[in-house]
């Protein structure tokens, strides 16, 4: 996976139609006019975000029904969770010491607790 | 977290500048010089990127040093992580039908060995 892969995934799933389609896609596959519908969007609006999301390789089109149904391809997805998971330590670190700080304040109240 | 604040998100790391910025503060906080260095980019293209950053919530810069340092923060990042999680169990049903075909496959090697 290049560099460029990368970024055009990130650049699809920065629209939240785009994740909405992705979101419809993951109960099944579905048509053009299927996707279209919850949107408030024109057909060929919906048609442009769907070949955005087909050249980052996270939807493809069937090829064995004649109604063509879009279906979701996880393989960039997963690309995106191993990037991020590079940077889990990072946010449970920040947990780890906000549990520290609440656990020092609880000790605090416990300590004023019995000087009442 | 709202749906143009995960927008940002995504957008900001659609760049592989970005990214590498975001990797190098991983290591510990950097001046905007020392995040330069490595780019054969303008310290203007650099500021530039470091605003998206900041903008979307990914890069803080630190209020306690005269040269404030820009430091990572992972708060947006683990938004990411949590959205793409819900996604999982299609990248590993296509790991386990994989594995099932490769399996298939083994035992029709095994059966065509023991026809010879």
């Amino acid at each position: 996976m290049t560099d460029d892969r990368l970024s055009a995934t990130f650049a699809a799933l920065a629209d939240p139609t785009r994740r909405a389609i992705l979101a419809r896609l993951s109960t099944g596959e579905a048509s053009v006019n299927e996707l279209a519908e919850p949107f408030e969007i024109s057909l060929p609006a919906v048609s442009k975000h769907l070949k955005v999301l087909e050249r980052a390789g996270l939807i493809a089109r069937s090829r064995e029904a004649q109604w063509r149904p879009c279906i979701l391809q996880a393989g960039p997805l997963k690309d995106i969770a191993n990037w991020v998971e590079q940077y889990r330590r990072f946010w449970e670190q920040s947990f780890d010491r906000l549990d520290e700080y609440l656990k020092e304040l609880q000790g605090k109240d416990k300590k004023n607790g019995r000087r009442k």
